[in-house]
């Protein structure tokens, strides 16, 4: 019964992008420990890139900066 | 000094069922484990149903089907 | 599927008291919200109290002072 | 490469509040334990006071007592 | 820059196991969104069975009933 | 009330190191914020290196290339 929790910078990640998250994530649990999709959670959150800091800045200034 | 954090999928859940949420948490954690309710923290996080998945698919998709 | 994660310090909670955690936490999300325990997963952490601090220090240095 | 999660309440902190956190914490991490700052995620949540609870009780509810 | 926690139950999971859940999931978040895997940081967590709760009671109990 | 989690690998950070932790980032948010010592939390996680992965590959495999 696992719980994976998977973030990333919110960036416009379409509904079948995290379809394919959710259900990759829960084949390889499965493929490698055998764990049980049924019982396994998966949450994607989505943070805002003022929120999310690399290198000691945001994701927002470090992006400008390109 | 307890910390809890409840993930629910965001279905409208009222402020009035997060209070409850809350109360009853901290009640918890003082009747068996003798904690300070000054000193408990719970956060709650309400999840969109595209961003949770169970069975290698989203709630949204789960929903949709039954 | 509500999960929750408690996290307390690592001061000898037996594993019965950690059971009513469990089972208290689960009864108050089906109460509250309908939820079902059978995909309600808690998860219980517990904090050596030299990685916890409050106050500007480790629950550790707190506790030696009282 | 440490990783870093900061919750706050949601009440208002700017983007430059949340550039001095992120700058901050990430150097704080260098200058104690020689962590690379570009390796250091900062991740900051601004969590809604109905959805954090102390003293068995939201936020909004404590606030509007004071 | 995504960040993954895999929590799983503490029952063995070998280190060759855990290559194989930290190179799977970093090969997912390039495939689906192009995300960078030197900028991937993957953490895996292994609780406790007596920790993990699902359907109202520990991990522990439920195994020693099957 | 912040809640702040740190997570580092776990290679030795002594018990002084994460009280400097545990101060630095609870004076930067009274500094940042204002907010009250007494009532900011902070959690430090040491993971293991074979449980911590970056670029794909466990810290462990990826130091022992080095």
């Amino acid at each position: 019964m696992p719980y994976v929790n998977i973030k990333i910078t919110k960036e416009g990640a379409t509904a079948d992008q995290k379809e394919q998250l959710i259900r990759g994530v829960t084949e390889l649990l499965a493929n490698v420990l055998g764990k049980n999709p049924q019982s396994t959670f998966v949450i994607i959150d989505e943070v805002d890139t003022d929120n999310w800091g690399i290198g000691g800045e945001s994701v927002t200034i470090r992006r400008s900066r390109v």
